[in-house]
Order: C-alpha cells, then structure tokens, then sequence
C-alpha cells in the first residue's frame, strides 16, 4: 500500500495542470495549489499517508458527511421529510431546484440540503451549542481531541455567503427553517470551517468502511443499514454534478470538498482522505479524483466490481 | 437462496398496493398487474427462481443496458462527446435539460440518451440490421436464440410515442442524430420491445457481476473496467429520478422498465431479474424494488457494506 | 364619467367573487376584502370618483413605478446594464430566472427588478436618506404632502420577507448591489408600505397621461421619450405573469400592487387608480382590473383602438 | 410622409451594421442582406413606400397574425383553452414552457402556439384545404390575388424543421392536436412560406388599424374589440424575447419574421410594413426595428403617447 501511494504522489507531484483553488471563499483563495496529501485507514486499522498527510485543510463540504449522520441520529427517517434523497443534476449552489420543489433541497450533500441539515440538527440549541456538538462528534470519530474550526475561515465565508444566505432565506420563505436564517448560516457556516488532515479525515470515515462500527476501537457509531445508506448518499450525491462522473471513474462512494479535501470510502476495504487545492470545473478536487481512480486501479476496491 | 425467494414470493403475493401499470404504451395496458416473477443467477452459475420466472415481458427500457455496452464496443470513450453520464434529476421522458445543454442527453438510459444511443449504434446501417445486431447480442448474453421482439409492442410504440418523438426531433435539430429521425425511433422502439423472461434476462446481465466475463462460460465479453463502468452508470441513472431511492433502499446496480422489470447486479455475486408490472409515481416496478430490497437485507449484498 | 364611475361601482358592489386578500404580509391579511374605490383625473384636470377613494390603502408594488422614474432620472440608460426590460414570464417573486441569467432581473417590476432599483436609487446614501427622497418625489407628484410610510406594514414585511431577502442575497452573491442587503431591503420593504387613497395614487400617475408633464401645474417631470417607455414598461411587465392578460382585457398600462391597488394610464386621457384587495391567481386586484375593463369598454380609452 | 420614409431609407442605406440572416431555413439563408423596403398605408388609404417595396418576401411568422385572426373567427374565445396569451419570456423555439405548463403554448406566437393555431383552423380538413383558406384570406386583406406560397421555401423548412417537429410531437405527446403531427407541420411551414411585399403586406394590416374596419373598403373584418385584443397580443408576444425592447422603443404592436419582415400597427393611424433581412440576436429584423423607432420618433404615432 505504501509503495501504491509513493507511486501516486510521485507521478501527482510532476502534473502542471492542477485546477483551480477556490476563490469566492476569500480565505481559501490564498491556497498554494501545489500542495498533496494522501492517507489510507485499511479495516483493519494500519495507516499509511503520501505527501503532506498531517497538514490541516478546510474540511468544507465533506463536514456534511458528519452533520448527516447526526441529523440522522437524531430524526431517523423523519429526516426525509426536510430533505430528498435524489441527486439533483445542478451546481451545488443552485436555487432552481428550491423553486420547482416548494423549497425542499433535493438532497443532504447540496448546500441547501445541508443547511436544511443544520437546522434539523439545531433542535432548538443555541449556535454555540450546535457546533460543540458537531465538533465532539468529529473528534469522537477521529480520535483526536485537537481539531478544531478556522475561525478566519468561518468569518470569511459568512461575510460572503450570498449564496448560501439566498438559499437559507428561499427555503425560510417556505416554512422550511425552524430557526433563525442567521443562525443555521452560523451553524453551517462554522461546521465547513473545520480544519483537519487527511490522516484525521481517513480516521473519521473509518466507521462507514465496516458496517457502522469502528474497527480499531469496537465501538459501533451507527447500524449498519445506515452506514450503508450514508455510503450510497456519497456515491449517488457527494461530487455534486460531477458525482456521476466519479462514480465512473472512481468507483468509490465519496465526498468532497472545495477546499480540496476528499473522503472516499472503500466498503470493507479502507478509508481514504485525500487533499489537494485545485479544483475542476464543478468544483472537486482535480488531483484528489485522479489520486482516488489511481489508488482504484491499482487496489481494484471499486464497488462495481468483483 | 431458493428459501429466500419463497419467502420474498409469499411475502408479496399478499400485497394489495402492487402501483399502477404503465398505460401510455397501449399494448403494456393490458397487462395483470398481479404478475411476479424472479430469477437469481450465482457467479457460479447456479439458477434460482420463483413465481413465473418463464413468463415472457416487455423488458423496456432494461434494453438500454444492452445497447449502450454494444456502443461502447463501437465507439469506446468516443461514446461520450453524444451522451453525458450524469444522473438528471428529471423525468425519463424531460425535454427541458436537452434545451439548456444543446441537446446533448445527460445520460444513456433517459429516453433521449437512449435514442442518441440507438442512432451511435446505427452506424450507417438499416434499422433492420441493427436491430438484428442488437438482437443477436442480447441472445449471446442470455445464450438462449429464442429471444425475439414483440411486434405488437412495437407498433403500440411506434403509434404513440410523440414523446420520443419529440425528444428525437429535438436532437436532430441540434445536429446530434446521424440517421433519419425515424430509422432511430424505429431501432429505439423496437429494442425496448423485446421480450424476455427474468431466466433470460438474469442469464444476459451475468457478465456484469464477474468484471466483464461470462462465469459460465468464460467468454470475456467486455473488459473489467467497462463491466465496472457499466454498473456505475446503472446505479447512478438506471431508476430515472428514483435512481437515488433506489441506491439507498437497494444499494444495488440496476436498470428498471416500465413493463415492470428490474435487472440488478451484485458484483462478484449474481445477477438478479425481477418482475412485476405495477409501477411507483416514478416508473419503477413498486413490487420489483420491493423484493429487491428483502433479497438484499437477506443476503447484504449492498455494494455500499462489508 | 361620474355615471360610468357609478355604475362600475354599483355593479361590482354586488360581486360575491372577489378574490382573496394577499396572507403573506400579516399586515395586509386583516383588510376586509368588501372595500371598493376608484378615481379618475383627466388630461385637463378634473377629478371623479366612486366608493372610498380618499380611504389609505398599501400601495406595495405600485410604488415601483415611481422608484423606476427617480432611478431614470439619476442614471439614465445606465439603468438597464443593471435591469432589463422584457417580461419574465414568471411569478412576481421567481429566481429561476435570475440563476439563468447572472443575477440580472428582466424588468424593474419584478420583485428582483425593484430591489435592484431601490439599489441604484440609493447611491452611497442612508436607507433613511433614500426613503425621504422617495417619498418627496412621490408626494410632489401627487401634489400632497400628508402622503406617508405605514410602519406597521413596513415591520411586518422585514419580519416575513424572507423571499425578498433571498432575491436580494442572491443578486448580491453575482455582484449586482452596491449597498448591503439589509439596508436596500430596508428601502424596498419601506416603500412598498407608501400609504395613499385613490385620489392621492390618480394624481400622482398623472404625468405618464401627458407626456411628462402635469397637466395641471404644468410641471414637467420627465421628458415624453421617458413617461412613453415608462408606459410600455407598465403595459409589459406591471401585472407579472398576468401581463399579457391585462393588455388583452384592458388595453392600457396599469400597475399593480398585493395591496389591491392597480394605477393605470390612458395616454392623453386620464390617470386611474381603482383599489379592491381581493387578488386573482397571480395576485393582481380581481375587482381592479374588471373595473379597468368596464371603463375602458364605455370610454373606449384602450390605446389598441382607433 | 414620403420624406420621413425618404430619410429613413437613405439614414439606413449607410447603415454597415445589418444584422445576420436566417440561416436555419436554407432557402432564406441566400437572402442579400443589403435590401431594405418599408410601406406605410395611412387611415385614409393613402400609401406611401420607400426601397423595394414592391419585391416579394417570405414573411413567415408574421402569417400568424392572420391564422390567429382565422382561428378566433372560427373558435372565438374557445381557442384559450389551447393557447395562452402570456409574453414567455423564452426564445421563439422554446420547449422548456412547454414542459412545465402540460404542452399549452403560452401565447399565439412563439412556434409551438402558432403551430397549435394551425391546428385549430384544420377543423377536420386536409392540410390542402386550410392552406387555401388561409391564403384566400390573406388576399381578401391585402385585396390582392396574387399573392401566393413559396414552394421552395416551404420545402426547405420541412426538410429542416427539426424543432418544430419536435414542438408539434411534444405537444401530440399531451394529446393537445387534434390532426397528425405531420398534416399540422405541412399547414404551418407553408402559411410561413407566404411571399409578400411591404406594398401588400401593409395592405393586409390595415383592418387592425381601424377597429377591425378596413378603411378603404369599409368592409368590416373582425369586430372592435377582437381587433384591439389582436394588437394587443403583438406587442406583448409579436418579436418573442424582444417583445419588451420593442415596445420600449417602438412603442407599436408589431409581428415580425424571421424573413426580416415587420408588421406595425398604428392605431387609428397607419398600417406599416418594413423588410430588410438581416436579424438580430433574438432573431428580429435589426433595420426593420430601427427604421420603425425613427418613423415613430417623426410621427409621434407611439400607442404610450399622448
């Protein structure tokens, strides 16, 4: 495994065509794009990383893996009246969908469904409250009492949010929100601006490889049936409108983020984080997807194969 | 496995909310909609079936599984520039994505990717060639010569599918059909005529589950990375909009039709034939998820679990 | 005239269907939906009227015709880099249009048009700033300096607005305000809660009768080119989606407000303003326009006739 | 007058900005975009032209202000059921409206209404027959018997009339024609292949001038109110997308043509036909559209003024 991720990094590290770092989020825009890191959970608990592996990144989007399992936890099924299950077909951002479907995000991995998550998961508490819990969780999957939110980066997006704001006060219009507009944003807003690495991050995923149940330590974190409906929630809407394409070429359920972080998922196999700035056209990491299919390739832990 | 699908059989013969049939096809109108029938085929090639596994039906829009891997051996990658592969978040039958991307279908298994499919496959040949081309492939794959095209499907089609119709003339006017709009909708409405039993049609989608090659017979029919590829596009599109319901309920590859089949596969396990005609308010056969879902909660085949 | 008033309003007394007054705005729910008004000031000054035509009423959307003119009087054709002037062909408060086209409204009236205007009327100044010179002109117009903002309604719009809010966020995420949201929502919240009685509304319109100048002071207020594109905007865009409806049952521009109020002009003949708060479907004045279309069937004012 | 029409022509000769012609229908694409003819027939009768007014041109959609005239004749306010009377804020060759109001054109103009009037004239007859009504009425207007269909243009759109094709399925796909896609196809390419000149076509408007009298004969072609509603369709829906723009600056009702024609009406003033081939980006005739807003600036004639 470790020679695989040599082998990766090596062949990564001489590519000019890296994508682009993201630039509405002003504290992201100042990423260096020459920056890789890999790390591999197997089931069985042994690590190994490539590249930059403990340095931290905004988690962004795939913090959204996290609060749904939450959200989860706290409404079962009751969830899929807030928020759908189908892959929407847009950019993450769009609002088109929200007025065709009386304000109901089409799934959890959009920003608006995961606004609609934060908001389920508030339940009430304070913002504050909200993000403690949040952030106990991850640490709790992770192992690792150390991470934490960038603050700049939580203040940078809020200050820009347009978008976001938009999307929160559509769905507010509908009834859809059951906390103030501001609030949720808070909430959400901080939850993406979670800092870890990719040997946190693979920690973190560890859960969803086996069923639910964390393999180094024993402790089960959620059913089974639901780890493998979290998994399919990945593969069907994690990459936006590129999930289908890295359904094709990678195979894995996965999650990503615009900060450059990926959370791939091998059933049975190992947890994946990968991590590196530039990002392709609808927003996902350009080398962390051609990292993943590598690893793919070379491991042959595609889901849709033997 | 014989036990579980008597089970599965008994368990849902007492169903009274069995969905709708189709109606906009005449000729699928008339049909029982208290049929079932299912077909379970091992890697190893050990066959087990239950209710009229035997029984002839119109598998529908489960033939684009078929044309699409005999485009893909035409064209290979090139595939691609005339059909996208994202899901599209809209009906089977939506008009609306085509306009806002040039015509080019988001997929090969919405109606219009279909059609463009039907045409890609054509390649300068009569409707009747290729239409025995398609018809011979589908034959080899299930090794059983007496499958055949239902005429009256196929003129019921021919008559009312001003849909089809529409979504080809649309294309066309776009440049993206290279025959006569009527040779393709005639290839398209005859190969979604053709009718199969769930023995057959579980015996044609055995290449899928073991990468690629027949385990029967150890013909390789595709290689292992378009086998794969295959059952991604399947999972991520194969249930129109329900695609994401399905994945998440059944976590399986599949590909539905609206004369009530379902073909599933289980990578590196068996491949599955359902029937039942009813179908859910997207077109899927209510009753064929459903037995899908017991047979995997029986057996955790989920490709999403350990 | 004062007959044709008369029997307009004796007619339309008897009406059971009146349509149903807008919910959305808690202030607005309250009005009893059995008040009728309307007032007719010609070309060479006189005034007539029929049933509460000094009562005060929320002017809501009609205000936008005045905003339209400061800001056409301030930036000129400038305006339309930042707005455009066909219908929509959507509901008042749409944004599917504005993710298709970059955040740009398509005319001044929509919901996004008008707080797009409000920010460009703005230019560096205070809402407070803003909202005296809006009202100044207003009250100049209609010669009538009691003329002023219902607070009550202004509150109850900011503490419900959150389709607006998303509008405007929206707009903000593309660049397209040069203020803070809040502060242009604020202005636009506060100007569509102007208060005036069918006598006020009339004479204000009066310089879109005459070519831009009061016919009676003499006063001009805008060049004839402006008060004619004013009215073609009112005729295209002043009723949404019931635009084309209007024309066609009334013939002149007019527009509306979900307070009820509907202001219209017969070029060279008169300014109307009729009031009756039971909308229609897309949330125009039902009794409003039936009385338009009374008086334009006796006078034969409609500017598509001889 | 003949000196307004003499400036215009000789301001717009110089005029190296044309426009693009209409490529899409070959027999129109080797138009020379350099002609330009304009015909004013006034109340009285009198008739004045610049250019080339009397060369024939196909004056394609500017028929469908005659097939709705027909329709209304024969179905009255019954033809609303099959088509609406909203601008659509679309291209002319929109589907996406069509999809999401159940295949009910949105207004008489845009292709899929005009197509879906064609089939409401058909009343059971062969495509041969309303041709030659629609003709003979044509020439009853413009009191001229010359004027026919251009054959070859006619053959041209059909062989390449893919998007109308698909427009007319789409609609037979929600049982909204009741004549086979390919008769209503025949009758509306061949009505758009009528060949006219400025002199005729100038003729044929003049009912619309007076209340629905013609003025010269005094023959009275449809009633007041019908002929106002006509008008009042061209200008909310007459040049598609451009509709507002052309009302903001011409200021009449107008049908225009791909083939470059315009037909403008001036209420109670003047019937004016305009041609020169060259479009604009929403596919209105570029010096039609100025040479109109001159001669309106000159006259005065604006319906929105005084």
């Amino acid at each position: 495994m470790q020679d695989i991720l040599d082998e990766i990094n090596a062949e990564l590290s001489s590519r000019s065509e890296r994508g682009k770092v993201a630039t509405y989020i002003p504290e992201l825009a100042c990423i260096d794009p020459d920056q890789f890191a890999m790390a591999v959970v197997l089931a069985d608990g042994r690590t190994f990383s490539a590249g930059c592996a403990d340095k931290l990144f905004s988690i962004q989007s795939i913090s959204k893996v996290f609060t749904l399992t939450i959200a989860l936890g706290k409404l079962g099924d009751g969830l899929w009246s807030r928020v759908g299950r189908e892959p929407s077909g847009d950019p993450f951002n769009s609002i088109v969908q929200l007025e065709h479907e009386s304000g109901k995000p089409r799934n959890p991995f959009i920003n608006a469904g995961a606004i609609a998550i934060a908001d389920a998961i508030m339940m009430g508490h304070q913002p504050k409250e909200t993000l403690a819990e949040i952030l106990e969780f991850v640490r709790f999957l992770a192992n690792d009492r150390s991470i934490g939110i960038d603050e700049n980066v939580a203040r940078s997006e809020l200050l820009t949010g347009h978008r976001n704001a938009s999307l929160a006060h559509f769905m507010a219009s509908f009834g859809r929100l059951s906390h103030p507009v501001e609030q949720v944003l808070g909430v959400y807003f901080h939850h993406c601006s979670i800092s870890m690495s990719c040997q946190q991050l693979a920690h973190a995923g560890l859960f969803l490889v086996a069923d639910g149940v964390n393999p180094s330590s024993g402790v089960k974190v959620v059913s089974a049936q639901r780890a493998r409906r979290i998994n399919s929630l990945m593969l069907m809407c994690g990459h936006y409108d590129g999930s289908g394409e890295f359904a094709f070429r990678v195979g894995l359920p996965g999650k990503s983020g615009v900060g450059g972080g990926i959370l791939a998922i091998a059933p049975g196999k190992a947890s994946i984080a990968v991590w590196s700035p530039g990002l392709d056209t609808v927003g996902n990491s350009k080398l962390g997807a051609e990292a993943l299919e590598m690893l793919v390739k070379r491991t042959g832990w595609s889901i849709f194969g033997n």
